[in-house]
């Protein structure tokens, strides 16, 4: 993915905001949170971000799909917790948008994310409409 | 629930199997398959009776809602493993049928359920079908 | 598992409160929180109060294990949400309790449930100690 | 992550197979398996050649843990189906091997990613044992 110029792991990275709860049965027999509890954490801060940033306003045919994801493990995490997964856009193709993800549990960082969504019109990859690109700029 | 008057323990009780996998992430803290994962497998075992025997000719309006479910843990289970899960209706009511589970570890029985899965047109509980009722009468 | 005594859709009858957050992927492809998800929002209430209530000066060789559950799914549910969760004991055996959990979506309960979890010493079911019993009384 | 040198979405790749069933659950509201659940899909893999491939003789004090994944969605899939999971390793560095993962729901590779897993000496990375560079090297 290329080393991101923005830290994901820095808080103030971050102007959207979710909260995530840690569950018992996400833990796994290791005694910590399981990497796939971890990618649906991820996707708790993404799929806010995607209803209230990128397509608040959806119009008939319109959707992003994930197309890719990488996620970094950076420490361990245990429950019980809450979690605040912070969300920004890192990057902008022509037709996707590369989201960044920081969750936090208290004040450490325990995953980071960057995730490739891809716009798409009636099922098909089409171009990020103007409106969509205004917003991600304003929230730069 | 009361006693069932079948032993749902029993493999030769079941005429429907259907196959799932222990996933690691299945396991918990306690490194042992969690009862949130047992309550899937049920599932696997509930939702292809559903699709296979009550309503391979679905029609408009038609859908089986659970309504409850009871689920008895058994012996521990590991990963990692392959299940056998074995459905078979345990009892009719007017507009419901009470679905029996057995899921096996090789041929441990792990955990038994009882489910109540209420028939509904549009949305709303409806008797059940004649041609519903027969094939349970003739799988019985 | 007859009628309890106690309404458990009447958050008035819990004293022991805990949260959970509804994922996404809680959701499954009939677009509500699937029956699996809603076992562990059960969890998430009776897992808090096992540890908080049950078993916080927890001895070496003590445990509680789930024997049985019954979930009640009383109304649909959606993402996005935050769970109020609440427990409670309903009935005391000789060397198990019956924990009664309400989930409540802001002030909607969609799901009761009743659990039997059994005191294990050593892994194997021992007399509920007095300490606990005194506990679970004096929260009655 | 670069370019891989091996093309992930070809079953010739792999040496090391294994299973999973795609669940009921598995699905969200868009009707099709979840980003979570094929995360699941590859930890199925990628756990069964830990065990098998990377510390069949697992010594005191070793593990592997899992820092970083990517997961590129390739179609969609649904319930039912039954996904053979295919794991090769790709990269060696030091104290880490990347793992190569392609699923495969019949012939048509759902997903590939690429794992990085780092080996532990008593919680800490150390250099990759001989022996299993002799491992990784026989199935290369």
């Amino acid at each position: 993915m290329g080393i991101p110029a923005i830290d994901l792991t820095d808080p103030a990275v971050y102007r959207h905001w979710t909260t995530d709860t840690i569950r018992f049965s996400d833990q796994d027999a290791a005694g910590h949170t399981n990497n796939v509890a971890i990618a649906a954490y991820c996707e708790t801060g993404r799929v806010a971000y995607a209803y209230q940033v990128l397509l608040p306003d959806k119009q008939a045919g319109e959707s992003f799909i994930l197309a890719r994801i990488t996620i970094d493990y950076r420490r361990e995490s245990r429950w019980p917790g809450t979690l605040r997964i912070g969300t920004a856009p890192v990057r902008l193709g022509s037709t996707s948008v590369t989201l960044g993800t920081g969750v936090f549990n208290d004040d450490r960082c325990i995953a980071t994310a960057e995730a490739i969504v891809v716009f798409r019109q009636d099922g098909k990859p089409a171009a990020l409409p103007e409106r969509i690109r205004a917003r991600l700029a304003d929230r730069g």
